[in-house]
């Protein structure tokens, strides 16, 4: 272990420190743990690289699962859409026009109708669903898609907003408007319960002001979660589309009193931006830190020894018990390359958020312990063997708790009240209190677009109208003075 | 089970027979089983519905699982392509810039470089090779992407060939020309592996001639399943693109000489085309058939009541059957649908294809048993519910087994061997034997476009030179006569 130990002081010199330039800090971390880079050639687009998609798989996996247990079905639908498609919600062109990348020539003709690739799909599969439905026994229709969408944006940053991104979609279709909000409600507590259950991150469901909502939707949910500098994220959006893409595509279906009505619909969406939240939810100047649920190597083993018989020795131990946490459904790594020193595997599993590093040399394997060195800054331990996967598994639960509980905790405390638009504002222009730093604001506003608009000037809005009011009930809007039911949220936003 | 008697001697009248008209047949097939649509407003674009992608991601479960065995991480790469990237590779921009989307508008402006849709990514994914590679030591670079792309095919058809589709594609560097070699070889292999194991689709492992090789690769090898009308499918393909597009992209590392040397690489892919080869290979008049291995359901429990109190006692045994099916792993679905009678439950299931279908009624609870009907044409059976798990299992093991064999025997009895051009001629222009009908001929035959060229008209080609020669070793080529060293597989083809 004395190897090891200079490593651990090492400073990442590649790693700007947070405290310095946050959104350096971000892209370091992004770049050092190789979970993307920047594809200069294709503009705004990037790589995501093996270990980066690897988190990607995992977070699939997981929202996968529960899309199907509660009865979605995947399916594809064209990359390309008419051009007049988007044209039939007036909102939605409104709202994504500016972002279309047009196909014009394919296989070597000019096209007489223009494709734009999709920048979401309410439009194409809206044409199908009038395809498919007929009656409300086809109802609900409850579809979800994996798929890459392309929303040209003139500034982008690695994962967080980029010209192409990876997402899912669901699609669902409603004999009834009390169907389709329930539904719109349902998928934001499944995103919600994958934020803080497997990401650790810690989420404010809520509503969308009218000036944020989706374009074309008559409701859209969020959940918000808060970065180490204070900003927000949004993590997730569900949206009740009511009849509008219904009526734009004539999706009608026969009720059960035999007379045709247009369905009601939702759409809502995760995408790769997750993993953006992700790092900037748990990460520090070392490195990418991973709540254990979501790394796709959750322990990593860095054998020790000097001379060839130890190599043998400590190898053949490192692998037995490496085997013994497999069979556990752990997934583990040794690190077992020849001519890196043990520091280095060190530094490089820490970089890449690695959530356990666990040492074995010859005096480890002379006293039959190892040393358990978490990610997440928690004491390096010597632990016996016996018992070994045991041992981790509590660790790893620990680590995702305590992840979870020190960002709610960090929420909360960078959450504040104000009961004026002047206090509202000196709030929003501190950046003192840290680099960066931001801070929720719960303040009573009305849900109008004009009041949307003060907070502009600090690229602050306002995140949501909280489902849950956890403040203190009605209040007189900062702005217009009128009575409103409840505080938003305000914040500065990715 | 009189109830549903009559459902299995219904003709299934949306489903031209084979006999009649092999290609409609096929279409009737994928629309009954509610794989897939045409999306006519996106020209040569398909909708790939629930049932059709619950298959795709069973496959792709298969070849994930066995990509990661083999040492391979999935990545992921833009969608968009520089124009110019294309050009770089003289024979990989002929080959497909025909076929090319291109996006000139963007964010509301004309493009100066413009992108086209990815067609396959070994430019762009070159062009990051380049900055990755070094040293020996970044080699082997073993990457896979699971991604759309988009080619302007004239004619299309669901599955086998759309303007988009849904497929992998493996790209690796490798220190040596050897390595890369074997690696083309190990993934040929793999995708062998699913199409007969998983599949039950039995491949000839080849290599492609010239004429038919991909563009911009030195060595092309496929795999060739023969579809139930004798005609040929490719179904995947593995490259070695030799040092190709290394010199186009100026991937170069430095060897454990020291000097600069352009990496071997290898490409390889298998689509959703895999689907079409499937229906073809083992449905039948009724509809789908699916081997068990794949089926996203593998057995369908019909319950059979009249009365109300018969109805609760039936629906509780099959579902505590159902549950006991569903502990052994396998995907077990419930039709407890009201309003449809048993005879509609089993032809819809039917013609989904799903392997195995278990009616259970008052008289089968009395007896302690239930029926079993394999959809593959075995025999209707009676069977005891103890040990129901165990007999499922096996039935849909020897299922499984059979499927392959059945086309094992099919390819064998209908491929013949030819030795003069005038005999494959007379073959490939006999259609007599039965609708569209078609043969493999085992001929020799001069690796040399300018032979491929003469089995144009009859819209056949040299399929591959198999990489086993089964037949009878060197000989004079039927076209030039000068001598080659076996026999190559001619066949009509998808």
């Amino acid at each position: 272990m004395s190897k090891t130990a200079p490593a651990n002081k090492i400073q990442n010199e590649k790693i700007t420190p947070r405290s310095q330039d946050f959104a350096r800090w971000y892209q370091d971390v992004i770049l050092q743990a190789d979970l993307a880079e920047a594809a200069e050639v294709v503009k705004g687009c990037m790589v995501i690289k093996p270990h980066g998609y690897a988190i990607w798989e995992r977070l699939q996996a997981e929202l996968d699962r529960r899309f199907k247990a509660t009865g979605h079905k995947n399916a594809y639908f064209p990359l390309l859409i008419p051009e007049s498609f988007l044209k039939r919600e007036a909102e939605h062109v409104e709202g994504f026009s500016p972002e279309l990348a047009v196909v014009t020539i394919a296989g070597g003709e000019p096209l007489t109708e223009r494709y734009v690739i999709r920048p979401t799909s309410e439009t194409i599969i809206g044409h199908f669903f009038a395809r498919w439905i007929n009656s409300w026994r086809d109802l609900p229709l409850l579809i979800n898609q994996w798929a890459n969408v392309v929303r040209w944006e003139l500034r982008t940053r690695l994962f967080l907003r980029t010209t192409e991104f990876l997402w899912q979609e669901g699609h669902t279709a409603h004999a009834s408007q009390e169907e389709a909000q329930e539904e719109a409600r349902r998928m934001l507590e499944v995103y919600a319960e994958v934020a803080e259950d497997v990401m650790a991150m810690p989420v404010i469901r809520g509503v969308k002001t009218q000036a944020e909502k989706f374009a074309g939707a008559v409701k859209s949910y969020s959940i918000e979660a808060m970065m180490q500098n204070g900003w927000a994220l949004q993590a997730g959006t569900s949206h009740e589309l009511g009849q509008n893409f219904a009526k734009a595509f004539e999706i009608k279906f026969q009720n059960k009193s035999g007379t045709l009505d247009y369905v009601w619909q939702t759409s809502w969406g995760v995408s790769t931006r997750l993993i953006g939240a992700l790092v900037m939810t748990h990460s520090d100047d070392k490195g990418l830190v991973l709540p254990p649920k979501l790394a796709p190597i959750q322990a990593a083993f860095i054998p020790i020894y000097r001379k060839d018989e130890e190599r043998n020795a400590v190898l053949s131990k490192v692998h037995a018990l490496a085997g013994e946490l497999k069979k556990e459904g752990l997934q583990i790594e040794v690190d077992d390359r020849e001519g890196f020193t043990p520091g280095h595997k060190f530094f490089h599993w820490e970089q890449r958020g690695v959530p356990l590093l666990i040492e074995l040399g010859p005096r480890d394997l002379a006293a039959d312990s190892v040393v358990l060195k978490p990610r997440d800054g928690g004491p390096k331990q010597t632990q016996p063997v016996e018992g070994l996967p045991e041992t981790v598994k509590k660790l790893l639960d620990d680590m995702q708790t305590q992840l979870l509980s020190n960002a709610r905790k960090r929420m909360a405390e960078n959450t504040v009240t104000a009961n004026s638009l002047q206090e509202v504002m000196a709030i929003l222009a501190d950046t003192t209190a840290e680099k960066g730093g931001g801070k929720f604001v719960a303040a009573h506003v009305r849900n109008d677009p004009a009041c949307d608009a003060k907070f502009k000037e600090f690229k602050a809005s306002v995140r949501c109208i909280p489902l849950k009011d956890e403040y203190d009930g009605p209040g007189d809007c900062i702005i217009t003075g009128e009575r409103v039911p409840q505080r938003v949220v305000i914040g500065k936003g990715y």
